[in-house]
């Protein structure tokens, strides 16, 4: 099989690391044609090229590797590459959360792949579970840690008692957040991730911007310190769960006992879960992100697409649709002020800040609930109790 | 395709269950032609035969799933249906541990297929991801907690601080442990495990005799306290490790930290590590027994091979072989006195119990050390330092 790489950065030279090795198993049938670099950049290979054309218009190439990241020009490259007949995959989130009906349609009517397990939980085999497992069950729930930088700040605040803003500052030196990290700390980036996963585990496709995500740039050390007294561990979890042909999808901190398994994946790792109904709870612990187990995904796609293992299981006819008044769920909301609201069920004081904890809520009404608390406080700090 | 089950106990109606169902994806494309039945139990259904010809020598039936248990008649029986040229899919991890080989090479000269990914870790997707991970890596190195049984009792002990024989008492009860539950406690069943484990992910054959085991017999509630005031949690592990063209495999207690995902892995369930060099580590936890799990790993062999997705990966030429000096590691060892040794760096008396905390050890050592402590105390209790 012959492929290109677009984009030669983080994901992209780890994925011509690992193709090239001798030792790789495939190494005599996955070969690197070209690689699209940046106009500005040094070609140090003879395969380099700065013009996307010479990608696309060359026959040859039967799969196309997009190890760009961002929207543009991603999506016009993969929706190129797709007309024109070649399979692509992808560890982009954004291009797939935002457009993975049109892509998928693309591919199907050009005959071709589009794969993206690399786009979610980085180098967990998680895509893969999801799809393998619905092929004996209904797939009801899934929930996890899909964001290595929020788990990274949260442990070390946890381990460090140490402040958001401190916390922050190491991911960045550490390369694990970026310089703007809102994507990662707002809760979009799980959000993406999120839609992805629901797309494979219920078979329908929901709208981003239907999905609240609540993250975690107002988390304060008192936060901490106020739940590890109730003996609870906090982590940013994306989830979705399914009761007869509705779901809902949510990106929320939640509280986990200490001594759960949740509760102790450190530093910047993620764990996600699946339950079905004949298999029960499977969790999946690895690599989040990071140069060789992103590019370990993207070279598992390509493996399927090689021998043939993959197929189009995304069937866009969906029949199940999102509803956000399906399961009920208790809060705390943290602000500055004690505010009364029916919905409110116990206020207990800790350190000069208010801790409401809820009744059994909707998303509906924690929504309408955190609209009001905004308005006094608009450092408030929501988190779900499991 | 047509399928035939033998055995219809727990394993063997479950996966009837399964496939019966229609909500089953595959419910029209996988048809139970026969189910073997014990001589002296009733035929409830039709297809019932207790004549193992009627199945072996019926050529519509192209897949035979033995979930007898135990080696005779199982392996008999798994060995005619090979050479009948009908695919294998068995949850029997006794009859593949010691017959890997044989039959691997029987199904392969039959052109047909031998799956077993049930024999180890039940529901979880295992022998399936270490087969994916070596795709792309060297899986170097795997390690967990293999056996329900096991981990109930150490999870019982250490939750309600009781001692061994109530623990295990309450396993019974509950239909984790057997009335002879020495498979369980004395570590064969995960050292069965390690050496199926072990063919897939170092593509070689150990001899099951050469692993050495040590269980939990002799574990005491002194022996809990003693390391929980250390902060560890006392967890069976059955683990192998590969260096260059060698490895090692073993069985015994691990001490993990209180704050570890291992530590917090509850009741029955199982959890397992892969090492591989670019995806990092990867854990997989689920419920590594029980009827539907079970079953649910048998029908996910049935339906590989049902779609083409399997393949002979083991490779009987093996180039690495098993060494018992290739690792060092610290251990204790727990007797009712005081002995002085070379090997040992340090003696604690808790309760009127010495605990002799030993050197860096081989597995060599450690078998010459135990062979020793055993003359002076019989109930010795060995356990691993992470």
């Amino acid at each position: 099989m012959k492929v290109a790489i677009l984009g030669f950065g983080t994901v992209g030279s780890g994925v011509y690391d690992i193709i090239t090795k001798e030792a790789f198993p495939f190494y005599h049938d996955i070969k690197i044609e070209k690689i699209l670099i940046r106009p500005n950049k040094t070609k140090t290979l003879p395969i380099m090229t700065d013009f996307i054309d010479d990608i696309i218009n060359d026959n040859d190439i039967n799969l196309v590797i997009e190890c760009i990241g961002g929207i543009n020009p991603a999506l016009e490259y993969i929706t190129a590459a797709l007309k024109n007949k070649k399979s692509v995959v992808t560890a982009n989130k954004a291009v797939i959360a935002n457009n993975l009906e049109t892509l998928e349609n693309l591919a199907r009517e050009n005959g071709v792949f589009l794969s993206f397990e690399a786009s979610t939980a980085g180098g967990i085999p998680w895509l893969a579970s999801i799809e393998k497992a619905r092929r004996v069950d209904t797939v009801s729930h899934f929930y996890g840690i899909l964001n290595g930088t929020t788990n990274y700040i949260l442990d070390t605040m946890d381990n460090n008692q140490e402040e958001f803003s401190t916390a922050l500052g190491k991911a960045q030196e550490l390369g694990y957040a970026e310089a703007d990290s809102s994507a990662d700390i707002d809760g979009i980036d799980v959000k993406n991730k999120v839609v992805i996963s629901s797309a494979i585990a219920f078979n329908s496709i929901i709208d981003v911007n239907k999905i609240l995500a609540f993250g975690i740039r107002n988390i304060s050390k008192n936060d901490i310190d106020y739940f590890k007294e109730k003996n609870f561990s906090i982590k940013l979890i994306g989830e979705a769960q399914k009761i007869g042909n509705k779901y809902e999808a949510l990106v929320i901190p939640n509280l986990f006992p200490r001594d759960s398994i949740e509760a102790n994946v450190r530093r910047n790792l993620n764990i996600v879960t699946l339950q079905g109904d004949t298999i029960g709870e499977l969790k999946f612990y690895g690599q989040g992100a990071g140069k060789l187990p992103t590019a370990n995904a993207v070279v598992q796609d390509i493996l399927d697409i090689h021998t043939e293992k993959v197929q189009h299981t995304l069937n866009t006819d969906a029949i199940i649709e999102y509803c956000d008044f399906l399961l009920k769920n208790k809060y705390y909301l943290r602000i500055n002020q004690k505010i009364q609201n029916d919905l409110i069920e116990n206020i207990e004081e800790f350190n000069g800040f208010y801790y409401h904890y809820t009744k059994d809520l909707t998303i509906k009404e924690l929504i309408q609930l955190t609209d009001i608390f905004k308005m006094t406080d608009t450092n408030l700090f929501v988190i779900k109790e499991r």
